[in-house]
């Protein structure tokens, strides 16, 4: 199968810990990556993480807040430094364009390459990138900013053809396309072979939900409906729900409940707030609502 | 003794690498922390070193190169969410100020302090801090933009009175102060009993140079002369000393002589280009010409 991997680079929340570096994760799909939120340190762990840099070249901002954004400018001054030459791509709330112009225009003097900024509004629900594999549409999220979640949705491969009808059938290689794209074939007597005699499906496309901070909503349920995936926001343990809901984040009951309603996959939560030493009862909470929850760590690489 | 130590956070050049963070050190007097740079990761860095965030009031910047100040939105908006009320006061070159100040207004709106802007010329050597215990000197250096490196100086401690012979003068407690400062003391009958047979001297007075980016520049020698500690970039081995002049930076041999020539007491070697994996031996170099080297490391905590 066509790889489709998920990479934690952090999963802290504001306030720095030596256990976490802050939000940040690079979505392989097929030896493509797309970085999701940039948090200071992302560059170091993307080094780490021994993705290739120049694989990278669309970065997706969730909201601007430091913890998901402070590493912009040194993951591109390092590019800029490596002798970048491709365009690099950010999708963000436009805010950050007028942000970073000034700290670009000074510290990437003369750099080899491109930022381009897409200005995306998170508001709403729209497919902000596409190419020949996969789509990426916003969800939009409620948090204390605009905040935004991303759903990456891998597109159907062609089927797999079975050689040993082609050949029964003797059908000519030009038509071999259109046949793994579901078009029956009509014989030169006319009789007409069903795809489905000719072919076996491909795997069914994966999709990722990426729901960065926010409070409890149930509204996104129908857009995350059946991911593969589902990264949530697990901020707070359910005790402190009141403290989540003041500061427009989800706690672990919650995340659950929308893994469990959306019927997702599976879930992984993260930026976990730095009152907990003891993350495994994050989990465990979660898990008793929501058995198929992974917790987020540093490194951590969750394929699809 | 009172405190004097030098703690590395980060002592990597450019490119980030596994092995290092980028340049920040803190420099602890007497409990006083004094940031010198502030590289991306200097946040998290400074949490793993267990110093005191609210012990940390002055950050001084050496250029305005990446490396050396990408971490500082990062820990400035940290001091805020933590409630920090203490003005943090930066000492930079005046573009920084103009370059942070959009991000400052968006990112720390409502912020419970001021951060304070004092801007620093490089090229030129000026005392720009000072209390009873310290001053700071900027040490102008050559880089390929104006950079500078800070000469940290302990102020002379008063005498340490000898009890006996103040009894045996009788002298008053009012006169004490004066005599730990130094003054002799004039018996009633006018007799005059000098300093030196009242005190015996405190411990002489400290000193660390911080020489950050630049290239082998021998007229920083008059002013880190004798210093007990010298912080010195070795970005390359000798044997790239093309390199390291065509940008600015200097060689482990030259770092050396450098040392030697200040007569400084101990060398530390640091900013360490990503190219050499094994870092002993730029400090095997360092050494065959100044035998009292360190090599920077991460956590690396120095006493002088």
């Amino acid at each position: 199968m066509e790889k489709f991997e998920v990479n934690i680079l952090g999963c802290g929340s504001a306030l720095p810990t030596t256990r976490h570096f802050s939000s940040s994760q690079v979505v392989n799909i097929r030896e493509k990556l797309f970085m999701i939120d940039c948090g200071e340190g992302a560059q170091l762990q993307l080094r780490r993480s021994k993705l290739k840099f120049t694989r990278l070249n669309h970065i997706f901002i969730s909201h601007l807040h430091g913890d998901h954004c402070f590493g912009l400018m040194g993951l591109i001054s390092t590019f800029g430094l490596l002798g970048r030459t491709a365009t690099l791509h950010i999708y963000a709330h436009e805010e950050l364009e007028r942000l970073l112009q000034p700290q670009l225009e000074f510290f990437c003097k003369g750099m080899t390459y491109e930022v381009k900024f897409h200005h995306i509004d998170p508001t709403k629900a729209e497919m902000i990138y596409e190419d020949r594999s996969v789509s990426v549409t916003t969800i939009p999220l409620r948090h204390r900013i605009p905040s935004c979640g991303f759903l990456f949705q891998e597109k159907k491969t062609p089927n797999h053809i079975i050689r040993d009808m082609i050949d029964f059938y003797q059908i000519p290689v030009f038509e071999l396309n259109r046949i793994k794209n579901g078009a029956d074939y009509v014989c030169p007597d006319g009789t007409i072979v069903p795809n489905g005699r000719l072919t076996t499906p491909s795997a069914s496309p994966r999709s990722y939900a990426y729901c960065s901070d926010t409070v409890y909503q149930r509204n996104i349920l129908s857009q995350i409906k059946g991911v593969d995936l589902l990264f949530h926001e697990a901020t707070f343990m359910h005790e402190d729900a009141a403290r989540a809901k003041e500061t427009f984040h989800t706690t672990t009951l919650q995340a659950a409940e929308i893994a469990r309603d959306a019927e997702v996959k599976q879930l992984v939560i993260g930026h976990f707030s730095a009152r907990y030493e003891n993350e495994a009862l994050l989990l465990e909470e979660t898990q008793s609502l929501f058995p198929n929850t992974l917790l987020a760590k540093e490194n951590l690489r969750i394929t699809l």
